[in-house]
């Protein structure tokens, strides 16, 4: 994709619909010598909501991509858009949270070696230290801040004084089995993907694979969805599906399963990295 | 599948496991000149359930089908088996219910006029005379009972009465839009399919596609069941899925979700006529 | 999808990228009062072609639609573009080809007596009489035109005649058992779709199922495609596919392969209608 | 699966199909006290080709598992059966040949360390030395023959000392960039599976993706099979494949096929291991 080789502007809106914002956007962009690279957008029927994403290559820009904030003011003030701009070519920091299992973090990270992901990783938080050997192969740091029922008002003020020192701007559930609370959610200051590991809404909470066994499915899933307060219930960004039978004990559909979590938060990840996600409502919008 | 084509038997059996099953009912079907086409079983390693399907050619077999089920019976009766003993050539009498929406039963009267389920269909049964057309052109008796909430009762004993003179053995519910009563399924004396329009668990009762597009789900479904008292909980016999994203409405889902419940409804129905499908405690095994 | 309940314009250009495409594309739109309900584009970084979709509502446009290709004309002139304006209110003319098997046609048939491809079928044409029920039963003329080795000139031209007579705008090959020449694509003046029963590049030619079981494949699949002078080499629109096993025989590669080709063939078919697919090089762009 | 748990032997067979195979070998299983927990079998109706897996308890089998061979001899000879025991407790010795590209060695390597394979790697070979940090962190021996042209016959016959001297019993061609000569294929002694980057048979050769590209199709693909001399014409054991669209660049198929090829390859290593692959002509039968 055009964003990865060449250096791009991403910027994101969303307002009411009305009349003519294609033709005002792509003539703000074309006055300031942007050449659109790729522009998409959606209307909500039901609600009204018009939601774009628009990509343009900065080489030939007459503006300084620091100024386009400034610059698009007046237009998002007359359309009554909320907006963000973000520069390709700048890495988004992630934080990652973890429990005991591995294979999400070990596959993000991967994807990470190879630059599948245009990412920075400052920092491995979890609350034991199964981990710390995948950490320490990639070079990267690690915490480990223990939990309890009792101590996790505490724990949760270390994991988010970690991630706002490292200036997290993304993080990524990838397997951490503790539930962030109101609290944590409403400091933590930037978007949180989870990945759930069923076909939500069903079996929504613990065990959704043994819930899957016991209900006799035949196609299990997983959901990549950003963490709100109500649990299991926010924005769901991905998800995908494999086919089980009788044959599948509930262990062989954990390892099935495993497979299926990690491409789905890695594909979450990189659609939100590329700011093709767009949040509305309890929705997303993914702008492929 | 040498179903179709050569004449066979097909013997199911549920027990609890023990040794030595496999070698005592293959033994049987040796002894009587019978070839073993295809067997298969399966043990839940929870519930130690032992449940086996063979098929063997009726060619050659030294004692006329309609004696087999006296002569197995000593076997069943040491091992304390439930059996079943189905000659493939014999067609199975399906009635089918249907509502308005015809896509499921004309999908259906297709695969029955190119032969491919291996079933005769001596009635179609509504509540609405919407699908007559249907009938007429596939020559099947059409029979509408309209219903309302008082009449439901005897509304049902009216679609009681037709199937059982009809000697149904197989009710596929094509779309038919009206609850079956605890009464009703006490009384049908036969298996009753039915098609539901979500990914079961998810999305259980009315109006899944709206509830499916109110969630921003990124995949939509549908399950095929054996009908039982409790709603959307009957033992799942075939489920499918589709991607969807932000641009289908729910008209979108709906129109999509036609395709799945067709395909997905004639498979159930392809898998109980071969006798394929074994059903305990909640579940099924099916051996493809 | 907007198409289907407000009346709108599609338009389809094609040129070579450069600067200010969108900006002037939708300024004019704009200028004219039109509401812009999607648009979307891709630049082919290789080739550097430019391709975009845009759809626009007529309600409160400012200029008849009858008039949008003359007053388009100047932008196309000075981009270089070939360009396309459709309005969604105008049903296409499809002609559809036919031999003996009937699955496609009357799965086509389906959808349109649904209104689900937004259509209309002034004519069926076939090689043989098999299909004529299926005719008779939608009400719509039914042509059959014998074909041999030595008559294969003749009957393409009474086919072309028929097409002619008909205006039709869109052809689609439902399982039409013959290859049309050289000749015959060169004077339809129209679009030509045909579904392929293989997951092409693999299996071109004749019995690709067979082809595909003695391969011993794990999946099958079916391809939609543009027909052109090179036989199953035209670019494609859509493709799918199922698994298979080691039990499936030929004939049960066939039965799977229906469903797939219904599914493939329809969803070209829609696509191509909703003006969602542009055609360069040996290649498709598929706008959803 | 229940082999992973108990410890089990698994008998594979093949011979010509007649009455009564099922019976004796069941038969001959029960007169030593093996509880079978899992048989299947296949009977190819055009060669005529009997292919059977029997999965059965070690636990109260009244005969050292070693002499099961000698036992089974008799038998076998009176149907002419090739047979195949396997104790499910021993692990199989598997030799991975890889080249620059590292994704399906470190997949292999984790499912390893987590054992779901339940494998011994005693060596990973390479052209190059690029994986030799993945072989480090898992604490492999890592052996490294570079090749030329000229050199070839000289690398092969290092690799295959290397593989004897480890007492290989399967080669895994993690995306090993060679084609192994038929003398190598000739000497090796035990079976090797290859990953093919194409939904083969499309796509034969180098640069699948590339081609896949250029032919615009909407789907790709990744394939597994046993190596044989006809390049990429081996028995297929698994496939998978993944949507694609106009908007991704070979590079993006690339990425995308990177998680298909480790899933595919993933799949085949686990059925080969488990003994549920069983070649005949240029075909698999897989029994799930």
């Amino acid at each position: 994709m055009a964003a990865q080789k060449k250096e791009s502007v991403v910027l994101l809106i969303q307002c009411k619909d009305r009349k003519g914002i294609v033709a005002r956007v792509s003539g703000f962009i074309h006055d300031f010598g942007g050449n659109i690279l790729h522009s998409d957008h959606h209307t909500d029927e039901e609600t009204n909501d018009f939601l774009m994403r628009m990509e343009f290559a900065t080489e030939g820009l007459q503006i300084p991509p620091d100024e386009l904030p400034a610059a698009f003011a007046p237009i998002a003030k007359v359309f009554e858009m909320r907006y963000e701009i973000h520069l390709s070519s700048r890495r988004t920091r992630v934080g990652m949270l973890v429990s005991k299992q591995d294979h999400c973090l070990a596959d993000l990270l991967q994807r990470h070696r190879r630059d599948e992901l245009h990412i920075d990783i400052p920092v491995i938080i979890s609350n034991h230290d199964t981990c710390a050997s995948w950490a320490e192969l990639f070079k990267i740091p690690f915490a480990v801040y223990p939990v309890t029922k009792e101590t996790k008002p505490q724990q949760e003020q270390q994991v988010l004084s970690q991630l706002r020192e490292q200036r997290v701007e993304l993080v990524v559930m990838a397997r951490y089995m503790q539930i962030l609370s109101a609290e944590f959610l409403s400091q933590v200051g930037c978007p949180v993907i989870n990945i759930h590991h069923s076909f939500l809404p069903a079996f929504i909470g613990a065990n959704p694979y043994r819930q899957a066994y016991d209900r006799g499915v035949k196609i299990i899933g997983a959901t990549a969805h950003y963490a709100t307060q109500d649990l299991d219930e926010g924005p769901i960004i991905e998800q995908d599906v494999i086919r089980v039978g009788h044959r599948d004990s509930v262990e062989d559909l954990v390892r099935k399963g495993r497979d299926l979590e990690e491409m789905v938060l890695a594909r979450a990840v990189r659609r939100h990295i590329e700011r093709r996600v767009l949040v509305y409502g309890r929705k997303t919008v993914v702008f492929d």
